[in-house]
C-alpha cells in the first residue's frame, strides 16, 4: 500500500556520534521511511523530537542536499542566523556546502514531528560547535582527524 | 535564511496536459521549493488542492521514485487498491515502476496542503485510465504515439 502504516516501521534513537555528543539525540526517534517503502531516489526520515531533544549536532554537509517539513507541533531552528521558531507545516532547506551549521531543537514541552530528506552520498559533514568532524559520511573523527 | 517564506515563492497552476485532462489540475496550486532554495538533489513541491482538485491524472512513472507528505486538510488517495483517506501526518511512497497509478484528490470542501519529492529524469510515465502517455518526461502523447 502507498500509504505507509507509521506504527509498523521500527522506531530507532541509535546514534553514531561519539558518547560526549550523543544526549541531546537521545530523545529523537527516527523512522527510515524510504527503506520501509523501497525507494532508492533519496532518503526519507520520519523524526520525533522529545521535548529537549535536538535532531542532530548543528552541521552542514558538504555534498548532500537537505529538507524539512514540520508536521506537528512546535520547534526552534538554529543556524548562523540564530534561531528561528518553527511550526506544522513549516517547509526548511539546507543546501549543500553553505556553510551554515544547522539543527533542530524542541524546546517545546510536547512532542513535535517533522519528515526530513536528504541523501547518504558518504560527503564530509562539519560541525562548527564541537570538536567532531565526518571526513567520509560514515567515520566520526576529532577535528585534527584522530578517531574517537 | 533556511526556513522557506512560502508566500514569496511564486505559486502557479500551469499544466502540460493536453486540454482534454486538464480541467481536473486547475485547482493545484503548487510551489517548486527544490528551485527556490536552490536544491539539486531532489526535486521538492509545495502543493495546495482546492476542493475538487487532484493531484495529477492516475498515473506511475518507470524510473522515478515520489513521496508525499500531507501537511494540512484532507483528501482521498486514488489507486489499484481503491480509495484510501489521507489527513495531516500521513505519509505515501510511490516506488518506481511499480505499475500501480496513483493520484491524490481533495474531496473535501475545504484546501489540503502537501509536501511532495521526486527527480525529473526525463523518463516514462503511464496513465492507466486515459489515452495519455509521456515517453521521455516532456513530450504528452497518445497511447499509439501520436502527438497531441
Amino acid at each position: 500500500m502507498p500509504k505507509l502504516d507509521l506504527e509498523s516501521i521500527p522506531q530507532r534513537n541509535a546514534t553514531g556520534y561519539p558518547a560526549a555528543f550523543a544526549n541531546v539525540v537521545q530523545g529523537r526517534w527516527y523512522r527510515r521511511l524510504s527503506v520501509a517503502a523501497g525507494l532508492e531516489d533519496f532518503g526519507v526520515s520520519h523524526v520525533v523530537l522529545k521535548p529537549g531533544a535536538w535532531s542532530a549536532q548543528r552541521h552542514w554537509h558538504e555534498i548532500e542536499d537537505e529538507f524539512l517539513v514540520m508536521v506537528s507541533g512546535t520547534a526552534t531552528l538554529v543556524d548562523d542566523h540564530g534561531e528561528t521558531p518553527l511550526a506544522a507545516g513549516d517547509c526548511v532547506a539546507f543546501p549543500k556546502n553553505d556553510g551554515n551549521g544547522h539543527c533542530v531543537i524542541n524546546n517545546s514541552a510536547l512532542d513535535c514531528t517533522f519528515v526530513v530528506v536528504g541523501q547518504n552520498k558518504n560527503g564530509v559533514c562539519h560541525y562548527p560547535d564541537i570538536d567532531l568532524h565526518l571526513p567520509d559520511g560514515n567515520t566520526f573523527t576529532r577535528k585534527d582527524g584522530r578517531r574517537y
